[in-house]
């Protein structure tokens, strides 16, 4: 099989964000023949129509999603809905022509968050993939409490259920990449 | 009656924002003993925790926001759901004490966009509301289209039919925020 | 202060299920000066806009809404959305004329199901409250889990934590019916 | 090719239902070596843990779904969800072994209603599908205005551009179902 490029994109800005640790702990889990990068939000700035030319923070990650097989979004949850920040950068993404950047591909949700583990704002952007013809998996879905001792005070992702859930999504993934591509 | 006071905010950043174009609108159609003034998110950076001090320009909405008896949101739709600037000066705002910005005010939610007017995102910002515990008006609804002529090129709103419905919406906030305070 | 009228309207037809038994706390869980009468489903039939008069079944709950002050809506999920039963009785009663038995009315969500507590399908039935015109209590939402024994097996709710959860999400109810009554 | 089997579920009870007329357009612009059966929900009873055999109406609906390739569902919008009937067959379909009915299948959802052509309620049912593990088409959307003449007086889709975008989307779905089997 031909190697799969997998781009990750966290939707915070923190350093020791649980969102971002999971996509690093993803780097451990994934499976044969995948690669998986990392795309950094840090200064990407708001999306603004009047804005023609995108700045070369927001042309560094369009090369990226470019490159990309499939995505991984890491999506917490603020407010009962998706961090800006993620959003964000899938609204700069869209408006490149025939949505080059997105039709079409694969993609895995996971986030961080309280006791429902982002699921709220994980609804939400599968609404968003509908119209950017993103194709989120079904399942296995993915919620991780951040609050009980499954993450480190970095933010890495050291609960071995969870790891093995992560790893589980991974594969799911993989599969789901190479059934779309045919 | 005492004088209410709201507080606008539009969710886009473009100069000739129809949404923009909607507050100003509004500023026009107002009933008595009311007053509203607007948010300016030009210069609001994203939200990160570990930024322990909100910088001077998301003070300056803070204290407009401690001020105010009720929000009008201009909520522009993109890729299906809200424009990070509307969603990023709330999770900002959520984070003061006691949800003192926020808790138990009356909204009036409003947007111009596409054929369905923003509904998609705006059904997403009322999920919003519920944990900010901010009350939205249910009736009635504003959702205009942005690009049948009802609105100039500066994005100001010229349809006759469109401004009584906002006119119509902003007399229902009015009596939404008063029932409230009771 | 008046006594205030509650109707409780499960949406689960099952005789064990664990949202009548949200109910049924909910009448030993009661704020003073405060009555909850039950609705029954059982032999409500489907909606269909060919029937032109609602069937016996129906007025008999027609009877209850319009006596009540305040609704407790117990919400199971089932496949990620509200219950067809639940979501049935207020399509009957949204087409009653000017929405007399519904509008303005404020409302308390509540659901037993799986880890998340029927967070999703409440948040479902939170955008049909916006047609409704009914006003849902933004805190406390309740989410119970009803597979790890805070039920007995007839549906009854015995985890004393999640009994004084729903005690104060009544409470909550009963000054929120007032404020709006005002 | 192979002939790909489809089955169609409006989700309304009315004789004349619009949404029962999409699927009837439907059958007469079908793509080549495809065949639509439709459900019939008339006689379906609401779903009712307690009931270990489902009764001989749904056993029915059980045998068509079993055979389709692909689904198409005519979602009705009744106060800004989906209407009963369809999410209940759903639900029923859902408590076999495996999730065999439904598992991994091709969707079109398409609605006939007020302005918005059901959307509300057509995002609803994309969430059920997360859980169902159904593959809802991205594009097109298909929404019906009901009400402006698009539609004759027994239901039947007479609109010509409405036609027109309703055999793109059954061509899609042809694709999407080819896509998804290999």
């Amino acid at each position: 099989m031909s190697e799969l490029k997998l781009l990750g994109i966290a939707g915070s800005l923190r350093t020791r964000s649980t969102n971002k640790g999971l996509l690093r702990a993803a780097q451990s889990l994934l499976p044969a023949d995948t690669v998986l990068e990392l795309a950094d939000l840090s200064d990407i700035p708001f999306y603004n129509a009047d804005v023609t030319t995108p700045p070369p923070s927001v042309q560094r990650v369009f090369s990226q999603l470019a490159q990309a097989d499939g995505l991984l979004l890491a999506c917490p949850e603020y407010n009962y809905s998706m961090a800006p920040a993620l959003k964000n950068i899938l609204d700069w993404a869209s408006r490149e022509p025939d949505n080059r950047l997105l039709a079409g591909k694969a993609v895995a949700i996971m986030g961080a968050g309280g006791g429902m583990g982002t699921s709220r704002a994980q609804y939400h952007l599968r609404q968003v993939c509908v119209f950017l013809d993103l194709h989120p998996l079904n399942k296995p879905e993915f919620f991780a409490n951040a609050f009980t001792g499954g993450f480190d005070d970095q933010g890495n992702l050291i609960d071995e259920t969870l790891r093995e859930a992560l790893r589980n999504q991974l594969q799911a993934l993989a599969v789901w990449v190479r059934q779309l591509q045919k």
